[in-house]
């Protein structure tokens, strides 16, 4: 166990945290100089950006650094495969208080393991010190086709509304963390959707394949929620929707756990936040073939209800009758 | 005067922010989707970092929203120009308490005008509430030819050194501040003195005349003061330095103020931070032309020493005789 500060200060610091920026074509120059160097190619470039904070963003006590750094790095990884893109380099600026060095460690490996796993690399970044808890900001670059790259702004009335996997997971693994549960509970179940929660997965293999079929109109990730995202999707469009409620794709890991949460699965993967899951409008008679190529890449996918004409956002029960959506998170 | 929390939430913060992220070409996509869609052209892209935290790195009670913001933008530039680099794109990711709308437009207001100044757009970002006070990431994107970027490890023995403008203005401005002094100080060197600390300015046209010569060896930018950040590039290239105290460039304002301060001007010019202006090195016979196109760019520039074989970093006093370098500020 060794403090920050006893293990040589800064410049220490910067020799630890570049052991987790391996070298990458089209990298001139990542960690050691005033920026990062990279080589361009004929495509789009896509930048995304992601702060966290202690406290508001992430608690310490319920998490683990490893997992605090894959899913820092996985989120904006979704943002890019949110755009159809793929990931190429991850930029870390972290805020330390005097932490241990293995949580630096942690942090970092978690960060390099989801990097590894979708294609991109840690090319640089800031340390500095921090005396309200651990800041994170990630800011990952991705490259796009032109032709590939899906916006919110395409959907059209009459599109097939597809989401990927499951959702409400991890929400429900949220609560289960809140109210106790650890990350290595004994229930299967809830160990389940504390990993949805604490280790999502970005879609990119399954984005990739769905813009290569040349059928998506719009694409987005799901970060907070159905329930506030699809209206993003839809005022970005000039479109309303309708979901019906009982085509929500809900696992049985939070069918069996709900009642315990003393939830409702659809209510948790309506309005529920971080599934990180990816929304895709394409005409309907292509959803089809969408799905399936999402399904090749060994995730479910499937058709929730539709884009239509107006500004409507219904939520059609099981009953059949029309309702508002649940209320979802929001950051302020 | 209005809170976050009573201005519309995240949604209406976000709108507030697009109105200071201006179009550009080769901006596909800024503000509004899951990320930021950059063109990309046939040329090195540099990607640099910074994370500012209240208390940490900056204070309220001395200073303001807009000259926060304006430095932020600023000292990342900064690294882009030490790159010999121009700035393209800003990207922002803000933590916010719930402050007063003011607040926020000022930080924005102070970020836009550098970026305009020196021909960058802000392009993106993230926008989250923060507990711990205001948490600013800045990422800088620039470009630069493959002929031009200019890098910390070229020195060569035998290299003059120069540096831009004068050292220690700064350093000395933070004191005033900490002293009490105010922004709006009746006394002009003082004013002068918390004005290069709190509102820098990116040396992007002196860096980019610089490079253009074709004679530049390595180049940085002085963000954690000569005696912190000539040892890095010393270290880089495997040389030493011998700078000579006498040459350090001292502004007659930090002259005047200094004995106020109980500082000696030239200890502040070699050991004091943010000064950002540039350290660069090329060959002794090439100083002059260097010198004269950044003159030509209206800022001073002069040799403050040479770059030896080995490792030791000397700073010859004014009477003659060497003497280790004052200790300069360190992150943790």
């Amino acid at each position: 166990m060794m403090k920050i500060s006893e293990g040589g200060g800064e410049l220490a610091l910067i020799e630890l945290i570049r052991k987790y920026s391996a070298g990458a074509d089209g990298l001139e120059m990542g960690i050691g100089d005033d920026a990062a160097l990279v080589r361009c190619v004929d495509r789009y470039m896509i930048v995304t950006t992601d702060l966290l904070i202690e406290q508001t963003h992430f608690r310490m006590d319920i998490n683990q650094p490893y997992l605090l750094g894959w899913k820092s790095a996985a989120v904006n990884i979704s943002d890019i495969a949110a755009m159809g893109g793929h990931p190429t380099y991850t930029f870390v600026s972290i805020g330390l208080p005097d932490v241990d060095v293995s949580v630096v460690e942690g942090i970092y490996q978690g960060m390099r393991d989801v990097c590894d796993k979708y294609g991109s690399v840690i090319a640089g970044g800031d340390t500095v010190s921090s005396e309200c808890g651990i800041v994170i900001n990630i800011t990952q670059i991705g490259e796009v086709e032109p032709e590939n790259a899906a916006l919110r702004s395409k959907a059209m009335p009459g599109d097939a509304i597809i989401v990927t996997n499951t959702l409400g997971d991890s929400s429900a693994g949220l609560k289960l963390l809140l109210g106790g549960e650890r990350v290595d509970s004994d229930n299967m179940a809830h160990r389940e959707l504390i990993e949805r929660h604490l280790r999502p997965e970005p879609r990119v293999r399954e984005a990739r394949a769905a813009v290569q079929t040349g059928s998506v109109h719009a694409m987005m990730d799901l970060s907070d929620g159905l329930a506030a995202d699809l209206p993003k999707l839809c005022a970005a469009s000039g479109v309303g929707a309708t979901v019906y409620a009982d085509r929500l794709p809900i696992s049985d890991h939070l069918r069996v756990s709900a009642s315990e949460l003393n939830a409702e699965p659809y209510i948790l993967a309506a309005a529920g936040g971080e599934d990180y899951e990816l929304l895709i409008t394409c005409a309907e008679e292509d959803a089809g073939e969408v799905i399936e190529v999402i399904h090749a890449t060994g995730t479910a996918a499937g058709v929730i209800g539709k884009i239509t004409d107006g500004d409507e956002i219904a939520l059609i029960a099981s009953d059949g009758l029309p309702g508002p959506f649940p209320r979802s998170w929001e950051h302020f």
